[in-house]
């Protein structure tokens, strides 16, 4: 494929590249969405180039497509990386080897590349990448267990979960990420995965409820030795209210 | 200037800009800086290319100063912009004949271009912008009143502008947009010109007490005819330290 790339490259915005962080979540794991070739030991965010009669927003959803089967997920632009020595190393004289690239030719490959962030939440269960061709590996790899990534990608991973935290502040999360009916504690235990820390459960508990979200269902769990949890649902409406007007509904 | 970046054009990356939107607050005005060349009507956001040899957020800082003069300012990226259509209009040729620059030469700059948005909120009767050459013009305009805008710098001066109103939930602001010691009213004030609406008075004295930023001095405002306010100033240590950890403290 990056073959067909350069031989194409004038079909290609010239140094602009887009990367997608997928961040899955099921059952208190977050995962991360990496991709690798069989030829290296190095696994990537999926990415990809940006085709000349392709807006950016357009391009993410079709690269994500194209490396690793997904389709229909809501991605957001972060953050766009763009310092000078982000690709500037070794990998790329590798990458053009492997595929029997010149040199001359891999000019356009190697050269600088700023690249636009996009990231998603999703549940990693539903959510079953396929790669691209057989020479490809796509996996959903635990957030604490990432590798070494290439580039500067963990730079980028890391500024995709920072923007993910921040986002808690503003919106809620949880709707497709959690059974239709939840305790409480899954609930905490979504926020608190994300955050990579623990939460005060009574903190939590009147926080949460203030949002005005959450509707107690007349049903406990089942399955549970003594003490059952009440359950809850979310409130579609009020749910997509504070989407759209934020948590705090500011000043 | 556009000349001699065209006769230069491989010492810029390819197809892509920085565009600056900088707001100016003084005295419950809100400002834009905007720029534009004696040859055109419309107005732009300062802007220009990326040296190959910086990195974006150095690129930023360069362009900003090399359009207005501007120094010492703390940018921020806030959104990328890439369309396809973003720069496809007559623009492009209008002035590539008014710099008698032959299509041929000119067809780098009529290319397509993707944009990265930076922002800023300084004191505009402390920022005194210069233009760069005799044939431009810098002026600080008033956000109600500004006018056309070349290319999509309407929707990134938007962009902007919505981030700014987001991050009100996230950080403070007033220090450097106010005098040392200001009343509430002051700094309710400035609250108002960034969300262009007004606030409830007991509301505001609420939230803001609460954020714990504010030092209450032992004087009140002079030439007021009666009930002359409190004045207070920011405790900067406390400030600062809500800066870092947001203002909601999370969850």
């Amino acid at each position: 494929m990056l073959k067909s790339i350069i031989d194409n490259r004038e079909n290609y915005q010239p140094g602009l590249s887009i990367d997608c962080v997928i961040f899955g979540f099921h059952d208190n794991q977050l995962k991360v969405l990496l991709i690798k070739t069989k030829h290296s030991e190095e696994w990537a965010l999926p990415g990809g180039f940006v085709p000349v009669d392709e807006d950016i927003d357009q391009a993410a959803v079709s690269i994500l497509h194209g490396r690793t089967g997904l389709e229909g997920i809501f991605l957001r632009q972060f953050s766009t990386f763009g310092t000078v020595k982000r690709n500037q190393d070794h990998f790329s004289n590798k990458v053009l080897e492997f595929y029997e690239i010149p040199l001359e030719e891999g000019k356009w490959y190697a050269s600088r590349f700023v690249t636009i962030g996009y990231y998603a939440l999703v549940d990693f269960l539903q959510t079953v990448p396929q790669p691209e061709g057989k020479n490809e590996i796509v996996e959903w790899i635990d957030h604490d267990a990432v590798p070494d990534l290439i580039l500067d990608h963990k730079e980028i991973l890391d500024k995709a979960l920072e923007t993910l935290r921040m986002e808690l502040n503003l919106i809620p999360v949880g709707y497709n990420l959690l059974p239709e009916k939840f305790t409480i504690p899954e609930l905490q235990k979504l926020y608190e995965t994300i955050l990579g820390r623990k939460l005060d459960r009574r903190n939590f508990l009147r926080k949460i409820t203030a949002i005005g979200i959450l509707t107690k269902l007349d049903e406990k769990k089942s399955n549970v030795a003594h003490k059952a949890p009440n359950l809850y649902s979310f409130d579609r409406d009020k749910y997509n209210e504070v989407v759209r007007n934020g948590l705090h509904q500011g000043w």
